[in-house]
């Protein structure tokens, strides 16, 4: 559905992306498919998510599933950075791009020299992006993040545990992809910056902080307020607040301002709870919300999830199937949104599509995310290494 | 910690911000935070998150704990936009601002006259973003969209089955939160593109094409190359990855490497456990899998958290406390950070703060989420209405 005529918002900017497994990956994902050119570095060994991100084809090794869905856009080249070439194709690389992103911890990048302070001055027209896990200067400065570390530490697996009883995660690298998101928009601000004050900037990202303060902004409650108040969105916090089950599924049914439970009491075939004192208005319906939830859950399982969406639809109540990923696939809002595609001259490769649209720059066409060092020599010819240099680089790194 | 003499890297920017409830407030809410001036209007009743927020102090009416955390550093005007001076003001107010925002579906935007096409031939610098709960053109455009009903519908609930063994929702307005800060990418990234082009542009970001991308670019898994492949990345779904029971509450490790498993077995006191054909490699960890997680439970039990988080990081296994809410608050490194605020002058008044630095730019002083209507004077005037008229139309949408 995108004008793929275009380019993409963010066509002419250059980014060199020293980052590796989820975080920076989502973060450079965003702007790759909005039409930056996203240059991945990687090490001989390869981005960590190649090998970690589940069974890549036998034909292509290194495209793990996870992998391709993070890096899809981008280019390929592998340098050895610890080397002294590396070092210098990495800088001369940093004097055209106009922005760098790494999840490297401080101490490495201060090894490699790519801190914000050399390559500043290398390109004082850059954005330099650090995500760490913890915000400098702070006790936990320099200590490993990983996500499930991040989602016990910052509030995630507690949220769930009030509502399940005991600590769990959330089945997503939640922190890490959120943060990813994060990272891409503050990078996108601090090029705003640029934009009328010529500079670039160091800007730092740390996912700990990040992860706290989006829990915290949802569930600080009315302890905002009062030392002894609670925590938490009660209307998220209830265990009634679930998909629902039907007679061969599940639903999901939102009833909660006065037209919308009318719709429901009507569809339901019992308009006359609409005047029933625990149900008839808004503030009633919350007092009596496990009688209200009950009396939802009983009610529904007399028909079909199709049947009830239909039924629901034409009495104004939002409803919409639970979907397993089984049928999700098969959802044909999404189908026809071309957000998951089905790439051509291929038995079955399911791809992802930026979801957003951009009427005026449109977007860049999709490209699969590169195989390993798939574009090492066109880059190095770019920034000037003749055949020979290419081919020491090359056998360098290799 | 920031720069407050500084005025953040989206100084200059104008945003009018149509929106309510979380999604939107959440992307204007980055911007507002990175220096934008973001005029918030308001209907006649105000933002719903107002009341539907939790409970707000007894002298100020209307600052729910969930509407000012998602509300800080704007600006609030009160307009009837089904008045016709009230659309009068509003088509002032887009002449000079440079971003207009909202998630009213397309009929009503239409109805009161803010569509892409009217604002944008008013001004044609303005980004116009449109936060949909459906691509247009789908056959769900239009419905209305709410968070549980998008987690339902996008495979978020999906996945919580897939790890719990029933259909749960994630305990936060998840879709909302994510979709907001996507759509302030989004915004910025259109921002960037109208500083080469000079042109502004509509831009959509519709909430269940994103959650859906979410949720498959982590989850699509072996399905990705293989109509009968599984979903659902193993590392995360199994049930064995949560946070570990200590002595007197839990902890969250990360024993993955080599080097990090050596040193989980030093610090339970077992190195001969490296030699173990079950645990000596990545791979033959991974194959015992069930086996290894049930070690580290067992082992975890014998130690208080601050013990094994001390013992472990002297060994660089990372490792943190799990922390409920309640200690969260007292983490020293975000109490450092200046993402958690008790703000002067009050007795227990908490606030959160951006948690991103921009070293140049810096960020703007943090203002308090806004009274409602308690700048529209200051708007109008600004705008050009004499007092007269200001009274006029004060009086008209009070």
């Amino acid at each position: 559905m995108s004008d793929t005529s275009k380019r993409g918002p963010l066509a002419g900017i250059r980014v060199l992306d020293c980052t590796g497994v989820i975080v920076g990956p989502m973060s450079t994902l965003l702007l790759a498919e909005q039409g930056a050119d996203v240059i991945k570095v990687e090490p001989p060994e390869g981005d960590l998510m190649r090998k970690l991100g589940g069974k890549a084809p036998a034909d292509a090794p290194g495209m793990s599933p996870k992998f391709m869905h993070f890096n899809r856009n981008k280019r390929s080249i592998v340098l050895d950075l610890k080397s002294e070439e590396g070092r210098e194709v990495i800088q001369r690389l940093a004097e055209t791009s106009d922005v760098f992103v790494s999840n490297m911890r401080p101490r490495a990048l201060k090894a490699l020299g790519l801190t914000a302070e050399a390559l500043l001055a290398l390109n004082p027209r850059m954005v330099h992006c650090t995500i760490a896990g913890f915000a400098t200067g702070g006790p936990y400065d320099g200590a490993p993040a990983y996500d499930t570390i991040i989602q016990g530490l910052s509030g995630v697996a507690a949220c769930l545990e009030t509502v399940l009883g005991e600590p769990r995660f959330a089945p997503f690298v939640l922190t890490d992809h959120i943060v990813g998101i994060i990272a891409a928009q503050a990078i996108c601000a601090a090029l705003v910056a640029r934009a009328s004050t010529g500079e670039g900037q160091a800007i730092e990202v740390p996912m700990f902080e990040n992860a706290a303060a989006f829990v915290l902004s949802e569930h600080l409650g009315q302890r905002t307020f009062d030392p002894q108040g609670s925590f938490g969105d009660p209307r998220i916090m209830t265990p009634d607040a679930r998909p629902m089950p039907t007679k061969d599924g599940y639903i999901c049914v939102s009833a909660n301002t006065d037209p919308q439970a009318r719709g429901f009491f009507t569809a339901i075939g019992r308009p006359e709870l609409m005047e029933d004192p625990r149900f008839r208005n808004v503030s009633a319906r919350l007092a009596n919300v496990a009688e209200y939830f009950a009396l939802r859950a009983e009610s529904l399982r007399a028909k079909t999830t199709a049947e009830w969406v239909e039924l629901l639809r034409r009495h104004d109540v939002p409803a919409m199937p639970y979907h397993r990923l089984e049928t999700l696939l098969e959802d044909p809002q999404l189908r026809g949104s071309g957000v998951l595609t089905q790439e051509e001259g291929e038995e079955h490769m399911l791809g992802l599509r930026h979801a957003n649209r951009f009427a005026g720059s449109g977007l860049p066409e999709s490209r699969r995310a590169p195989r390993q060092g798939a574009q090492t020599a066109e880059i190095l010819a770019e920034i000037g290494y003749g055949a020979e240099d290419r081919a020491r680089l090359m056998g360098d790194a290799a």
